[in-house]
């Protein structure tokens, strides 16, 4: 255990796009837990597009990170010392923590990550923390995929869409990615198993979409919204959801983003819309991660992870997933298990 | 039963605003029945905001009207002459059918309006064809309102909105209606019995919400999209639901209109927006109006009919509907039974 800890504050909220000037990487000194808490040291950070969203003030579904707070984070980490029953030394434990070395930690903000069999710490917390019950509850739950149907899921090599579309397979249905670059294009159809992956940046979507998909669209998966929920929205066959589990494209924007052009063919061909939030899940968690990790010890589930190395990556890595950068789950390596 | 008929054809699509060239009455031969059908006389033709989209030739739920062919409408007849066991001489149908005097129809296009007690044939027929059982199933199925939640709903004292607050109060909710003048806002505070009522055209409407909606907004039912969605979005609790029953702010546009600002808050307060055609409950009808007339009969549900007379003022009588000038279910007397 070192002497000192390293941690990320926020420092401005970023108008656009992250700067090296949101965050400051800073030394200080270790804190104690108090009774009822117990000191971590972190392994594994992911980093993940809700990150943005909790370093701006716009109305969300959590309060926003505060000015010069350490900034919020999916942490996964080792526990050290113990003043709560919940855990005792060397529990590994995830949850909700903040990107430093040494954290404070209750019952409340993590868990235990539990037993997994065969597949890694990493893989199994890059998996089970958040991406995974997301794709599942928000496809399942809200989707409600049926054999034979079609379904587009956009950033469809990310860490949730990767996982929505082989769920999806398993399901039965046909399933389009989109994604924005030919090898993430060859990534998802060949290893994954996706029936058509179409390069949103290089195709004409609005023809590309057609061609994939010739009996319309019954459940466009979205994790981005703007132009390419639109595009969507155009082919949506009666009845057809649109389980919302991101909206990407405007986390960024300075402006105010108007909503879908095609937003009457809500009415007209009676879609459903639904947002998703991870949140109103944590208590159905185990049953999503045991059918995660019996589909991927059946090989219907393949992850792939991005792993920066070292917690002063964190800030350069963020950026990553609005540059499209990342394949996969992006990670940081802090500590190795 | 005079010799010839009259009939509205539509001569061309409106760009905007219907205008007196959009249909053009014409007098013209009575049609006759083939094997399977009737001929019935009209005795009341119902005007409703979704005239207007089977006017355009958007991408909509039925077919555009044809250039040229009889102006589409909820109509309510007398059968003159039958070659169809399922109505014989002086039943009385309701159903789609035209804007003419004369029609021939089958049990495909309309359907006995039943016995009603104590409720005369234009009140029945103008409350049970079409927007009764409109406000019961996308309110209940769609809205799901349980008490003591606050629910807004738009054009409130249109058809469908003084239904749908009614039935939000018999459900123990708070309701609060947006309407545009004062006296609309007194008939339904008064008469109906809503909580609160908004003359949306003289209030500022982002005060006015948050001042009737302590609360928040568990249910927004929209009638108009725009900017009245917008605002509404702004104060919608956690789960809250938006049954989309129409979208009349944006039928006459010529310009592509955006969806909502405020779609981000789908995500983040994992909002429901279902789009809702009555066409998909036909089958079950019946339910709605047994529940809606023995409301009517309790003196729970009251109906307000905004009457043009003769077939000949349909045309002006449409308009009304986008100047607001109407309250309650806008309706042409044909010919009184």
């Amino acid at each position: 255990m070192s002497k000192s800890n390293r941690v990320w504050r926020l420092r401005e909220r970023p108008i656009g796009n992250i700067t090296d000037n949101t965050l400051s990487f800073e030394k200080e000194s270790i804190p104690q837990p108090r009774d009822g808490e117990c000191l971590f040291q972190l392994n594994y950070l992911s980093l993940d597009p809700t990150n943005r969203i909790w370093m701006s003030d716009e109305k969300q579904y959590m309060p926003p990170v505060g000015l010069d707070e350490p900034m919020r984070g999916i942490v996964c980490g080792s526990v050290l010392k113990s003043r709560t029953s919940a855990f005792k030394e060397g529990d590994i434990v995830s949850g909700i923590g903040t990107w430093s070395d040494y954290q404070i930690a209750s019952a409340e903000t993590v868990g235990l990550l539990g037993s997994v069999d065969d597949v890694s710490v990493m893989d199994a917390f890059a998996t089970l923390a958040l991406v995974g019950p997301s794709a599942y509850f928000c496809l399942l739950d809200i989707g409600k995929p049926k054999a034979g149907e079609t379904i587009v899921v956009s950033t469809a090599a990310g860490a949730v869409g990767s996982i929505v579309g082989q769920i999806a397979k398993i399901k039965g249905c046909r399933v389009v990615g989109l994604t924005g670059s030919d090898e993430k294009c060859r990534w998802i159809k060949e290893e994954l198993g996706f029936d058509e992956a179409i390069n949103y940046k290089t195709s004409n979507l609005s023809h590309a979409l057609s061609e994939s998909c010739p009996n319309g669209i019954d459940i466009y998966f979205d994790n981005v919204g703007g132009a390419i929920l639109d595009e969507c929205l155009k082919l949506m066959n009666l009845h057809g959801r649109i389980p919302t589990c991101g909206l990407i494209s405007q986390y960024n924007s300075q402006e105010p983003v108007p909503g879908p052009f095609n937003y009457s063919l809500v009415l007209m061909h009676r879609l459903k819309i639904q947002g998703f939030i991870i949140l109103d899940y944590l208590e159905r968690f185990p049953e999503a991660n045991k059918a995660i990790l019996e589909w991927m010890s059946e090989g219907k589930i393949k992850v792939r992870l991005d792993v920066q190395e070292g917690l002063e990556s964190a800030l350069e890595g963020v950026k990553k997933l609005y540059t499209g950068e990342n394949i996969g789950k992006l990670m940081v390596r802090v500590k190795e298990i």
